[in-house]
């Protein structure tokens, strides 16, 4: 059964944490056959954790779990933080196999969606 | 005159100001006619602040310009500081039209890009 783990920052504002548990439910609704379920976790201030993330797929039935961050930078939290997290998780759940993909910022496709961001708030001029 | 201006955090790192530094120049390739030029600016810990980068677009002819804010959440920076430096350079500018975008993370097709992610590290499986 494979699961995919979207991770994100987490934020003291509850809304911010709020939109990436509607991402996730976005993604749940695009992954057809690719993923069985989408669940998501936090690296900091917010829960889930990712190690606790990472549990909660194991309970549900994951083998194959996919960690996607969501993050724009390949700064410290992508190239450490993250990975760290996984190994505990990793260590928790010792049977089940963890990939983790390349972050946001690193699709080809994100400047496209900046420039039609931008044509769209001009009125599509 | 059009321009577009990429807006972004900023870091201490200077390889993730480089990130986006890179991704203006590959947004540029994308505008065709729909901006004349594009340029960048963060809200802190990096050059141009977006002031600055305002200044630099009416320097170069902008009569228009579409800040487009490179978060992922509608937190503070996005909801406050952004527009309050934006109005700066606006007073700045008086004759320029400033419109400020969508976030990043407002973006629809944001979801399908995070599964594309997931989808290719698993190895298109």
């Amino acid at each position: 059964m494979k699961a995919l783990l979207l991770v994100a920052h987490g934020s003291r504002k509850e809304s911010s944490n709020q939109e990436v548990a509607q991402l996730s439910s976005q993604m749940q609704r695009l992954v057809n056959e690719k993923f069985d379920f989408v669940k998501h976790g936090f690296l900091e201030l917010a829960e889930p954790s990712i190690p606790d993330a990472i549990d909660n797929c194991c309970q549900q039935g994951a083998t194959h779990i996919t960690v996607v961050p969501y993050f724009l930078s390949a700064g410290r939290h992508v190239t450490e933080d993250i990975p760290e997290e996984v190994e505990i998780g990793q260590k928790n759940n010792p049977n089940v196999e963890i990939t983790v993909s390349s972050y946001l910022g690193a699709q080809d496709e994100i400047a496209a969606l900046l420039v039609e961001a931008a044509v769209y708030a001009q009125g599509g001029r």
